[in-house]
């Protein structure tokens, strides 16, 4: 049995989902990879809580859901106000996790690296602004630092890109990489304005109270600009061409209905040029996906059009793809 | 630069697509991995020819395509009359490749692995066969054995089983895995017989002109044996249910049409339960994929469904799923 040391960063819906799925299925990862995971430490913006010998994961949702902050646990566990930064270098790990939505995370992810740490991360702007840098931080350290819950949460199109298709070369990569906005499009087809159709989305929990990075792009850019740095080399966000939902009107998708067609915020991903746009899109192609699936249809020179289509969002689903990626840098490290 | 000696065996189309590969992308293969690939030795049904500081790829290519068949070439080269085992043995080459559709490889499968050659394959029965035995002998040995082509061509399947999705925990699969019987399903769907349909799939060369490893779902039932081996465990073709589509009449895919269904001959694995057998299903699913378009459904615990869907069949398309494994054991060895 290997013993491998977790130290967790961001402890709400999916840091809590992926806990549950280290404590529910801890048997099968024994039995499965011979891994026995550890948590080191778990953190939530109120504090940092750090028991070098592994610590209950069940007490710590049990703290984080019925007191609401991990900086009320008052036990024997140690409780810090460590920022990321000091975290990362104090607490000895051997794979630090982030699922947070920190912008600024790629400083600490830097930090553990250097610090000899490996970096997993469901976590998108670190990598969409700071790819090159990361990247080059972890190849020069032999250091796993895996990213596959960044786009279409477990569903697993970076693993594809980045461990099948070894003698392709990928030419075009087109996509629907964000779920709101295919919720918020689906209701107008059916007659909604945009207002009520992101007011129901809100009321569902599928639109965020502040939706612009949806709504305007933002996130299925962050998305599109790490498959473009997968696929064809490191670029940045500032560099993409985006445009949102926030200009289609229910005439327009009326009028796309009349030809047998939808819109979707569809992704263009070539080499040198990522651009995100409402597109039409035929209703039976594969980009026509429903609800919070998400679709990515990769073109090479050998294999022709490649179709991966699965969840985009959700708690378990990109608890999926954190924990792959555990599982991955724990058998490397 | 790492220099990887292959042995190739078997020169037909996927042989000849595959080495077109190796000439035509060694420089991508150079520069994305640092690995030279030189091939030390080809075969057909007629000889091996093996030069054991690497032969030149393109005048085989000439010798087989011009003449006919390898035991014709003379020149430097030397041609043998090596039994497959005997090869094996002799020829000095780090990765096997069998792209032969030789019922009884398993044998020379194993015998590469006991000389400790790694082996990559596109041909199925060794493994719908000899599954446990044969990954038994690569593991105990740690040497690759990867079969990506065997099914679904180079759409990596396999892949996505093996090295990503590491957290979730396959519950079922459902495939639609051999082109042959949907093209024919689909000219019945637009009023041809059985008969004529099978006879243009044969003019066209999509079918064989023995077809009834395809008609009965003996192409289908190999690859489903396969998908069960990986996801769930060893089992053998012997032990799986298949039913061709050679009871299915126009009648019956009129009947299904009106429904807004369509027949296909599907694919249900589930542990320790594996059918093949013509399916109705619903128009825009995505199983229901046309012409040697392939899909696979997966439904695991945490992701919900994923599809992955493409290439089923063709010369480059085989060739990558081929070549990415190769590249994959040349990284190993």
């Amino acid at each position: 049995m290997k013993e491998v040391r977790l130290s967790l960063f961001g402890f709400g819906n999916v840091g809590r989902a992926l806990a549950r799925v280290l404590v529910e299925k801890s048997a099968v990862f024994r039995e499965r990879y011979g891994l026995e995971f550890k948590v080191v430490s778990v953190a939530d913006s109120s504090a940092v809580v750090w028991l070098p010998v592994g610590m209950n994961l069940t007490e710590a949702l049990n703290v984080k859901e019925t007191l609401g902050r991990l900086s009320a646990w008052t036990n024997d566990y140690e409780v810090f106000n460590f920022s990321p930064v000091e975290a990362v270098r104090e607490i000895d790990a051997d794979v630090v996790i982030d699922v947070t939505n920190d912008k600024n995370a790629h400083t600490w992810h830097l930090a553990a690296l250097k610090e000899g740490k490996a970096v997993v991360t469901s976590n998108k702007p670190p990598l969409a602004f700071h790819y090159a840098e990361l990247i080059g931080e972890a190849e020069r350290r032999n250091l796993p630092y895996l990213f596959e819950a960044t786009v279409m949460a477990g569903t697993p199109v970076i693993g594809l890109l980045k461990e099948t298709l070894l003698g392709d070369s990928v030419e075009e990569i087109e996509a629907v990489l964000n779920g709101t906005t295919t919720y918020i499009l689906t209701m107008m087809e059916e007659g909604a304005s945009f207002e009520d159709a992101l007011r129901k989305a809100q009321e569902l929990g599928i639109a965020e109270r502040d939706p612009s990075g949806d709504i305007l792009g933002i996130d299925a850019g962050y998305k599109a600009t790490i498959l473009h740095c997968l696929a064809f080399g490191p670029t940045t966000f500032d560099e993409i061409e985006v445009r949102g939902i926030d200009g289609i009107s229910p005439e327009d998708l009326a009028r796309a209905g009349k030809a047998g067609r939808t819109v979707r915020l569809v992704a263009s991903i070539e080499r040198g040029s990522v651009s995100v746009e409402p597109k039409e899109v035929p209703k039976g192609s594969p980009l026509a996906v429903s609800s919070t699936q998400n679709a990515a249809v990769i073109r090479t020179d050998l294999l022709g059009e490649l179709v991966i289509q699965g969840a985009g969002a959700g708690l378990k689903e990109t608890a999926s793809g954190v924990v792959s990626d555990v599982i991955k840098a724990a058998l490397k490290v």
